[in-house]
């Protein structure tokens, strides 16, 4: 077990190792452990090591010169310079912010970043500002359009952070496919199989080894099958991509480069590193903020007292599960997997950083 | 087999008689047949007797005073006074793009509406004004809650239109349903089973009756069950309803007025009638459009050459099924099931109005 402080002030060394500033480095540390925090353990301090080996290769800057390149009243561009999406993330989610402030909503397209953490993180930087809070960023192509056998999209997630008054925040942050990464991790850990529905072979035919992507095939869009509306995840993903990276001047779809570092970026970009995309909306440019924060307590009320099918606890809200993780892993701790354990004792050895 | 002239004349002609100025029976009988051409037939003509039954009762206003009761420059707050939503949302969408023209985005919560016909007629409508366009409506509840046997949610789709150069644009209109409406209405016309993962019984058991809706079930949520990331359908559809409904001041979740004049709205209401989402973003806002169309034109062809599963014809893009039937039925002309040309016959003989 770790106190996600140890393991914030342990990235935070790591980062400022390899070259971050201390504000540059504390602000990555923090984004990468609130993954940790609140239970999407494939998003946390199990990517420290990646990042790093990026860095070596020289595909991460940790000196990046963030700047806005294109904007107007409600809008930007910004350029992430090859800087950790760690942070250009939060720099381009305090734009849209700003210019929220401004004229009602902030939207702000990013290019040139990387791998970024949890969507959600960013969108709820929104919610102190009594701000709607929008996230979402494309990905390594990993996932299968309906009807077909090619790897086109990343995972795409979408996250959006709504502010309520005495309740907690809503906050739904989703893969666009049937299954994100990490369950299927999980998975491949216990040498179990998925359900069919998440993932399918190189020839396309939905299979239950959970190695099926390593082994040629692609994870499924949300919904599976064209029977089961699979052409909606698609559908999705690909408006993720698009405003991500089509509209940043960012690589998509099969261009994107990969997480990895041992897989090679395309010798033929169409555009510069990932791509994210951020919104803000002030509640008051809508409805006083007290007025929607008390309906917004109904909704979530009606919501979780909805009646349960027979045997099933509660409705649960978006947001729920993670705040939860979180609640409990403040209290005691984060537990870190064996292998990743591993991993970052070797980088505490390598860069005399204690853990 | 039908021309959409004949249909546009026909329901301009019934709105007027229902009381709609010129102008506004014009937009809603544009509105409305869009659905037909484009293959959408639940919520074409097939519903027109459906807003006369509402207009009789008083629950739609046939002459509204549709204004904008709150705004900054980048968002509005349009109160709908009650009107056909055929008209109320062509009207808020025509703010969301002049405030985009002014500051790169328009953004408009609409309370106080009816059905508006498709969402993505809506959001096709930034198209020409190089605008990327979003539509959102919530609707009358069908949909459980993933866990629940209440109906809390609507099928609330979510639509976006995307310009792009050379290539037709692309053009995402989904409900957040596994299925929608009007797939099952032709299931149960042929008396059909519907796919497990579609609907639940009252029990909140997966079934495949097409009827089971009607019997006391629910729709479920995109993903179908928790195994298939149903709460991720379910997360989008309360997305949906929150910036549609909680956003605007309209109603919410199980408080959203039936569109079915002989079901009762709520008695104790907790907004005005039903609420739309409505956002407009000028691509220029973020790069210059002929660039942004050229990838664009480059993205649609990568995906739709993706290699196709073997005896698949080829990968589609959003909008791709929608165009090619308004093509087909600009040509040839639209087929009516018999049983909507009864009604509009109906409607014929009662308003006078030759067919």
């Amino acid at each position: 077990m770790y106190t996600s402080d140890q393991l914030i002030k342990f990235c935070g060394a790591i980062f400022r190792k390899i070259g971050c500033s201390e504000a540059q480095a504390e602000i990555a540390a923090k984004t990468l452990v609130s993954a940790d925090l609140r239970g999407v353990d494939s998003h946390g301090v199990a990517r420290l090591s990646g990042y790093v080996r990026l860095w070596e290769i020289g595909r991460v800057n940790t000196d990046p010169n963030i700047r806005i390149v294109h904007e107007t009243p409600s809008t930007a561009v910004v350029d992430g310079d090859s800087g950790l999406g760690l942070v250009v993330g939060p720099s381009a989610m305090k734009t849209a912010i700003a210019k929220a402030a401004n004229v009602g909503t902030g939207w702000v397209a990013v290019k040139n970043s990387n791998h970024f953490g949890i969507a959600g993180f960013h969108a709820m930087m929104a919610l102190e500002k009594d701000m709607i809070g929008v996230a979402m960023t494309n990905a390594s192509p990993l996932v299968a359009p309906t009807f077909s056998i090619e790897r086109m999209l990343g995972t795409n997630p979408i996250a959006i952070a709504i502010p309520a008054g005495n309740q907690p925040p809503f906050v739904l942050d989703m893969a666009t496919t049937t299954a994100a990464n990490g369950k299927l991790e999980i998975l491949m850990r216990k040498g179990a199989e998925a359900p069919l529905g998440w993932i399918q072979d190189a020839e396309g035919t939905q299979i239950t080894d959970a190695e099926g992507v390593k082994k040629g095939g692609a994870l499924l869009p949300l919904g599976g099958d064209r029977e089961h509306s699979s052409n909606k995840g698609y559908g999705l993903s690909a408006m993720v991509d698009i405003l991500t990276g089509v509209l940043s001047g960012a690589n998509y779809g099969p261009w994107v480069p990969p997480f990895v570092s041992y897989a090679e970026p395309s010798t033929d970009p169409v555009g510069d590193g990932i791509g994210h995309f951020f919104g803000a909306m002030r509640v008051d440019a809508f409805r006083p903020a007290n007025e929607f924060k008390k309906h917004m307590d109904q909704w979530i009320e009606r919501f979780r007292s909805a009646k349960p099918i027979k045997g099933i606890e509660r409705v649960l809200i978006p947001g729920d599960p993670e705040r939860e993780n979180e609640a409990i892993r403040k209290e005691s701790g984060i537990p870190i997997v064996e292998q990743v354990v591993d991993d970052l004792q070797a980088l505490s050895t390598r860069f005399s950083v204690p853990l």
